[in-house]
């Protein structure tokens, strides 16, 4: 079922090059590649940023910004999106081409209470 | 000139408390502030991300991701777009109201070329 939602989020998303289920202690819980995109170290990327992400967290906390729920980032070769979906997990998109960054945000938006049902 | 950029920005996103533009190194330049949001402390929410947005940068290329350009943090009370000017220059909005995180997106980087020759 999650490895479903996670193949339906990048299925829809144009540009996915795959997306990503992880704990923010940066431990992959699973993970959907798209097809031509298997060259894109997608666990590697989202590790990378769980551990920056607790700190933004940490930041909106401390500035009374209320709890997190998305961090994009957007560069020029690839680009990141992470919707949070709980204290413990987040779930995340790498676009290999970011002309559809809000079909992919709205993609997260739509799977997070099925992804969060099945943690 | 630098304060009628970032005053078009604020009154051309709705829900925009206001506008900041700040050095990686968490000094601003300058900053405009909406109407009614005088109580938001647009320096230190964005001095409180600008040491966290290097790290994330110096990530990105680590990942071999490219030149970051933006970087957006949604949270339940307000949310932060931040667009990256040069090295060492960023411009940000902070949002009361997050539903117009598209017009905010956009009106960062419309006016991107504008601030950029001004700094």
């Amino acid at each position: 079922m999650l490895n479903q939602s996670l193949e339906k989020i990048v299925e829809n998303t144009p540009g996915a090059a795959g997306a990503i289920l992880m704990g923010f202690d940066g431990i992959a819980v699973m993970q959907h590649i798209a097809e031509g995109h298997e060259d894109v170290d997608i666990e590697s990327t989202a590790m990378e940023f769980s551990f920056r992400y607790v700190e933004l967290r940490q930041a909106a906390e401390s500035l009374d910004m209320g709890e997190v729920t998305d961090i994009t980032i957007k560069a020029d070769n690839r680009s990141v999106l992470c919707r949070v979906l709980s204290d413990e997990y987040f779930v995340a998109i790498v676009l290999a081409d970011s002309s559809h960054m809000g079909k992919g945000r709205w993609m997260l938006r739509s799977t997070a209470s099925e992804l969060q049902t099945e943690l």
